[in-house]
């Protein structure tokens, strides 16, 4: 596999500009007094669907040749990238398929139903959404756009760092979670691409934190039993994903769950934003290792809000 | 009493101008669709103190005499206008007094005392906050801020309209929350002074209809035991409040609980943003009273986002 570069990424802004939000960047006089850093956040849970997943579905979707488009796209998806898939493959006017388990919330389904997509439910197992995806695709002739080891989408995810390196250019270092990886090399492929002096700084739960060993040990390690609040970053780091990772980023670190949740309730409380377990992770990396940031100019990026009100981990 | 116009609401908005945010206006495609108009979102909720109140405290402490200011300003409050007239005072370096009643949050209390304001309780009852405040002023000298019943007052909450009709300025309709009617009557006098077409509707909780049934008889009517969930509207109408806006306002719609819980779930679900039931009453008359708005271009003041994360309405 061949990992995209920062042309790519360009690329994938005009081509995907259309279909998604240039989101805001808010300050947060308070939350910069608790850190003793100046913080920028980046509101990718402002992005349509309520995630930067939109960046990379719709970069991939509109990226696909008009023979390969009409036949439509599919993935499995028990997240946020299903509804980005959805609401892209809508806005090309091509079908989408998206394999969900059957014990899915029943708000995610509804999202992705919202957006027109067909929904294909199976076991609640990898095995049996991988071998019901190559059924869909079999019979269908779709594309499988894969969440995150996929260089579109990759190129996609990077684009939010070319909006907020504009937005906020003296950034000393950016911090975004990681979980299959996505945001996170496309991320450091664009920051270190537009300033080669900018930090990249990674943070990923402590109950699943695979790209925390694979990147000590220089070598992709498994993902074991994740054991985490932040949903989001549950999934295995791709291999296209640490081969940028490993080149691009300067360092990953780790949050235990209660600190996931300390930086939730000040997001929610002094800047009145919902924020999902996984998009406050970033800024739970500051709350955790603030001696890494104190003084310096800090871009968060709040990767998605889409949080279920019934279910509150307070 | 003599209400403010819109040359003082201008005046005020210069000088709050370095105390308080100009603050933004969102967009929601999907709310949109739901109520079948262009609705525009004033963000008073990502104001200073997480409400409009920080305007109108602002410029009721701005305006003093230099000689007046000097003993310092009192209140008093169990809300948002305590925390806003101690972060006004602070900001003009005057000592603030906030007179709370003793089972107040906590969290309030808090966010009080963190502005560097002096607390002093008192018993539960309207009886003892004003003897403790009367006892406050005998002893300090401090000038007393009504929370809306004040022209000063007034006058701030209006500047939110001046913004937000300079960032929309084809508006057809501004729908604000009503209750004691400091940010209804300054919203009035600011959007007909602009634009002598525009409509200004409030919007009450129907268990707190004192504006509703003073506006349709033409003659102040008592708060008789408000019972809502929006515990910024408790609040009995001013006299001034009222005279303007029996002069200015074109309607008053009511909205029972159940719509004003829903109104906060959709803008905390679909937007992102943490607004408190007072906030949330403004789109909750869109919700309930949608034939008004339909094909309009709605402008909605959410007036807070002051919340208590363990104590949600769900």
């Amino acid at each position: 596999m061949v990992g995209p570069g920062l042309e790519d990424i360009k690329a994938a802004r005009e081509r995907i500009a259309a279909a998604v939000h240039e989101t805001p960047v808010m300050q947060s006089g308070q939350l910069d007094a608790h850190v003793g850093a100046s913080v920028f956040f980046k509101c990718e849970h402002l992005q349509k669907v309520g995630a930067f997943k939109a960046r990379g579905a719709s970069n991939a979707i509109f990226a696909l040749e008009e023979a390969a488009a009409a036949a439509g796209v599919a993935t499995h998806s028990s997240g946020n990238h299903g509804a980005a898939l959805a609401m892209a493959a809508r806005a090309r006017g091509i079908p989408a398929y998206v394999v969900m388990p059957d014990n899915a919330p029943a708000v995610k389904k509804a999202a992705v139903a919202g957006y027109g997509a067909e929904i294909i439910s199976c076991a609640p197992t990898l095995a049996a959404r991988e071998s019901t995806l190559a059924a869909v695709v079999e019979k269908t002739g779709a594309a499988v756009v894969h969440p995150y080891n996929d260089a579109r989408v990759i190129a996609g995810q990077g684009t939010a760092t070319l909006e907020f390196l504009e937005q906020v250019p003296d950034l000393d270092v950016i911090v975004v979670p990681v979980g299959g990886g996505g945001l996170l090399a496309g991320t450091a492929l664009a920051a270190k691409g537009m300033r080669e002096r900018i930090e990249v700084v990674a943070v990923e739960p402590a109950g699943a934190d695979d790209a925390f060993r694979s990147f000590g040990l220089g070598e992709l390690q498994p993902q074991n039993n994740p054991d985490t609040i932040a949903d989001g970053l549950r999934a295995s780091l791709g291999e296209l994903n640490f081969d940028i990772i490993r080149n691009h980023v300067d360092t990953i670190l780790t949050v235990p769950d209660p600190v996931i949740v300390q930086a939730m309730q000040l997001q929610w409380t002094r800047m009145k934003q919902v924020v999902e377990p996984s998009g406050a992770v970033s800024f739970a990396g500051l709350l955790e290792h603030p001696e890494r940031f104190r003084g310096r100019r800090v871009g968060v990026i709040i990767s998605g809000g889409n949080v279920d009100l019934d279910n509150l981990p307070w």
